[in-house]
C-alpha cells in the first residue's frame, strides 16, 4: 500500500456556509502550511505539516509552494455528448434541443466517435479541476459505454446512465422503454460500483419521456435501490407550461417524478429555475437534490435561479452546482461560480425591496450573495453532500478519495496577477481570510487558467501546459 | 507617407443590423481574401485581394493567413483608476463604491502610482482587442492626466476627462465645482484634439453631483460645444430612487442631465437599466447614447438591459457596448457580448409571453437576441457612431483610422479548438455566414485569448506572447 504526501496551502470545508451566516468561516477548514498524507488513493492523514510530518516522518513529500489545494470540484449536471456543440447560437431550450444537440449527439452511436468525445471532454473536465461528475449521455447505448470506460481509464468518479427519452424528439433519436431498460440492466451489471462509477437512471426530463417510459424507471428504482435518479427539472417557462398536461394527474413538474416514486436521496433536477415554493418545500423534506446550472440558465434564457429560496433553512434543499456543459457555454466550474454571483446579485437586488417594496425579503436577499466560501463549498463538500457521495469524495477527511486542485491564483486574463497583488501583499495567502478573498478573485477575475494541477486518488492527472 | 497593407480574411459593418432583421448579413461586409490598404495610419483602400492589389501593385503587403480580421474594438464606458479593484465582493452599486472603488480611485492622486496603473490599463486594453475608449478617471486631476499621457504614448482613440464628485463620496474624494472647472479647462487646451485624444465633460453621475457642479457642466459645454459629456445613468434602483430628491424639479434620472442641456448628440450614459419608456423615447430623439455594460450589471446586480426597448426601430437609441471595468469584471469586449447574450436571451424569454402572457412582445422579444452580427456591430461601428467619432474609426472605409484586431478562433479555453472544428470543416471561414458562426464561438466559447495581435493606425501595438 502506497503512501505518499502533499505539502501546500490547503482550504476545504466541513460544514454548510449557509448555516453560518455572519460567520462563515467556521464551516471552512485552512491550513496555510499543510500536509495531506494519501494512502492507495485515500486520505490517511490531514493537517498542519508540523503535526502531521511528526506522525508519518518516513513519508515522502511533494511540496507544491505557493499554491491554494482545495478539493477536486464536483459537477453535478453535464452531458458528454454535447462537448463539441456548447454554445451553439440562438434559441431558448426547446428549438435548441432539436436543432444543435439532437444532432451532434445521434454521432455518439458510433462507438469511434464516442471515443473521441470521450477523449475531448475529460481532457475538458481535468483542464477544469473537475474530478467528480454527474453525467447525462444519449440514448444509444454506446454513449454510456465508452463514457464509463473512458472514466475508468480515468479514474474520475462518475454518476452517469443511458440518458432516455421516447417523445417529443426525432424518430431517429428516441428509444422506446423496453430497449432502455435492457440496456440499463447490462450496463449496471457492467458499471455501477465498478472503479468509480455509480449509475444513474436518467429519464431525460418529464417533457421527453411517456407514462410507460416513467414505469420502466421505477421498477429499475425499486429493484435497484441503490441506484441514482438523474433527470431535468423546471428549466424553461414553456417547457414548464408543457409538462402536465402530458401526465395526466400532475399539477406541477416535480410532481410527476413523484409520482413515479424517483424523489428522494439520490434524486438531481437539472436547473429548478421555475420550481413553486411548494415544489421547493417538497424537494426538501424529500431529500432530492436541485443542480444550478446558471451559465446554462443565462445562455438560454432559462431564468434566475432562487438560491436565496433554495437554501431557506427552514426549507434548505440540496444543491449541486453544474456546468450543463453544452447548455451551458463553459467547462470550468470556475465560470459557473462568476455566473453562479451574477445570478445571485440580480436576485439580491429584486428582494432587497428597491425594485418591489411589497417583495422586500432581506434574509432571502442576502442568501443570494455568493460569498467565496459559499461558491467553493458548493463545487466541492456541498455538491458531493447532494449526490450523497460524501463519505467519498468532498473534503480532505480522512478515509476519502484524495481528488484535489492546485490553484495558481495568477492564472487568467492579464488583469488577474496585479488585482492579486492587491489583495495578496505578502505574495501568498497567510489566513483564511486571505485565501476566501484569492478564491473570490479567481473567480471573478481568473478563470480555468488558474487551475495549474488536477490529482485523482493520489495521483496527478493534468497539469496545465 | 508610408503605405503598406496587410491581406487577410476581412469583416466589418456598413450599417445597423437591427435595420435588417431576418437578413443581418446587408449590414455586413466581407471578403475572404481582402486587402487593406494603409496610408499614413488611415485606410486608403479596401477590398477584394485582386481587385485592390491591381490598384497598388507596388505596395508592400503582411499576410494574415488563417485569422479573421475586424476593426478595432469601442469600449464606451471604462474606468481608469479601478484597473486593479476589478471584481472586488459583494455588494451593490452604492456600498461598493464607497468600501472598494473609491479607496483605490485616492491613490490614483499620487503621478507614479497614475502611471503604473496607466501601464496596466493600456496593455489590457490591447490584449483585448480594444483601440477606442470612452473612460472615467477619478476627481484627482493627475489621475485624467496621465491617462491622456499614456494614450498619447501608445496612440489609442480616447474620450476622456477629469471626473468630478461634489457629494455622497467621502471628503478626501471629492472636488469642487471651482477646482474642477480650472482643472478642465487646463487640461482642455492641453489634450482635446491632440493626437487621438478627445475630451469629454464628466460628472461622474446625478447622485454625486450637486447643482453647482452641474451648472458648471452646464457652462462648460456652452463655452466648448465639441467637447463630449459623460456620465452615468439609471444603474441600481436604489440610486434611482436616490437622485429625484436631490434635483428639484427632475421627475426622472435623465431630467436631470436635460435641466442642465447636457443631453443630446456626444452625450453617454453608462448603463440606462432602469430608464422608463418615456425616458428612452427622449434619449431617442435627443441623439444621445446609452452604454450598454452588462458585465457590470450582472456582477453589481444593478438588472437587465433592455436591449430590444433600446433598439425598437421608432425611437431608436444609440448604443455604445462598454466593460464598465471595474464595475464589470472583465477587461475583454469578447465577455461583454458574452454576458450581452446572457442579458439578451433573459430578456427574450421574459417577453416571449411563456412567463407573463400579458407581457408578450415578440418583435422586442426578437431584438433582445444579440445574432454575431448585432454584438460584432455593436462593439465596432455601433459603438463609434454612437460616439459620434464614425467619421474617424468603426469600420475599414477609406479614410478611417485603420485601428483593428486579428482574431484567432481557436484561442480560448481547451474546448474552443474542437468546437470551431465542427463550424468550419474548411478549417478556415469562407463565406460570411461561416465568419459569424465563428465570431459566436470566439463571444461564447473563446476569450481575450482569440486576439492575436492589435494594431493601431497601421502599426501592429500587440501581439499574443
Amino acid at each position: 500500500m502506497a503512501t505518499t504526501a502533499v505539502r501546500g496551502t490547503f482550504l476545504d470545508f466541513v460544514d454548510d456556509p449557509w448555516r453560518h451566516v455572519g460567520a462563515e468561516q467556521e464551516s471552512a477548514r485552512f491550513h496555510a502550511d499543510g500536509l495531506l498524507v494519501i494512502s492507495d488513493g485515500r486520505v490517511a492523514d490531514f493537517g498542519p505539516y508540523a503535526e502531521v510530518r511528526a506522525r508519518h516522518p518516513q513519508v515522502p513529500v511533494t511540496e507544491i509552494a505557493d499554491r491554494l489545494i482545495l478539493p477536486g470540484f464536483v459537477d453535478g449536471h453535464i452531458h458528454f455528448p454535447q462537448t463539441r456543440v456548447l454554445g451553439a447560437y440562438g434559441e431558448q431550450l426547446l428549438p435548441w434541443l432539436q436543432k444543435s444537440v439532437f444532432p451532434e449527439e445521434r454521432k455518439y452511436a458510433d462507438r469511434e466517435y464516442a471515443q473521441l468525445g470521450g477523449q475531448h471532454f475529460f481532457d475538458n473536465l481535468l483542464a477544469s479541476g473537475t474530478t467528480t461528475i454527474q453525467a447525462f449521455t444519449s440514448s444509444a447505448p454506446v454513449c454510456t459505454e465508452e463514457l464509463f470506460l473512458e472514466a475508468t481509464r480515468r479514474n474520475l468518479r462518475v454518476i452517469s446512465g443511458i440518458t432516455a427519452i421516447d417523445q417529443n424528439a426525432p424518430d431517429w433519436f428516441t428509444i422506446s422503454p423496453a430497449d432502455f431498460e435492457a440496456a440499463a440492466k447490462d450496463q449496471i451489471a457492467r458499471f455501477h460500483r465498478q472503479g468509480r462509477n455509480l449509475y444513474a437512471i436518467t429519464p431525460r426530463f418529464a417533457f421527453g419521456a411517456t407514462e410507460e417510459l416513467f414505469r420502466t424507471c421505477q421498477r429499475l428504482k425499486h429493484e435497484y435501490p441503490d441506484l441514482w435518479v438523474h433527470t431535468h427539472i423546471s428549466e424553461n417557462p414553456a417547457e414548464v407550461r408543457g409538462v402536465p398536461p402530458l401526465h395526466p394527474g400532475c399539477t406541477d413538474y416535480l410532481s410527476v417524478y413523484e409520482k413515479f416514486d424517483l424523489v428522494g436521496p439520490k434524486f438531481t433536477g437539472g436547473h429548478g429555475v421555475w420550481l413553486t415554493n411548494d415544489e421547493f418545500r417538497r424537494l426538501s423534506a424529500s431529500g432530492g437534490a436541485v443542480t444550478f446550472c446558471p451559465c446554462s440558465n443565462l445562455y438560454l434564457g432559462s431564468g434566475l435561479f432562487r438560491l436565496g429560496r433554495a437554501t431557506d433553512p427552514e426549507h434548505r434543499v440540496k444543491l449541486t452546482f453544474g456546468t450543463d456543459m453544452g447548455g451551458g457555454n463553459r467547462f470550468s466550474m470556475l465560470n459557473v461560480l462568476e455566473d453562479a454571483y451574477k445570478v445571485g446579485m440580480l436576485n439580491n437586488t429584486l428582494l432587497d425591496g428597491s425594485v418591489v417594496p411589497s417583495e422586500q425579503d432581506l434574509a432571502e436577499s442576502e442568501r443570494n450573495k455568493l460569498s467565496p466560501y459559499r461558491a467553493f463549498y458548493s463545487i466541492t463538500l456541498g455538491g458531493a453532500q447532494a449526490l450523497e457521495i460524501d463519505d467519498l469524495v468532498g473534503n480532505f477527511d480522512v478515509g476519502k478519495e484524495a481528488d484535489f486542485v492546485v490553484l495558481d491564483w495568477n492564472g487568467g486574463p492579464p488583469a488577474t496577477a496585479w488585482h492579486m497583488s492587491l489583495l495578496l501583499p505578502d505574495g501568498a495567502p497567510r489566513t483564511m481570510q486571505d485565501a476566501a478573498e484569492v478564491l473570490f478573485g479567481i473567480m471573478m477575475v481568473g478563470d480555468e487558467r488558474a487551475v495549474e494541477q488536477t490529482w485523482l486518488m493520489g495521483e496527478r492527472a493534468y497539469r496545465k501546459p
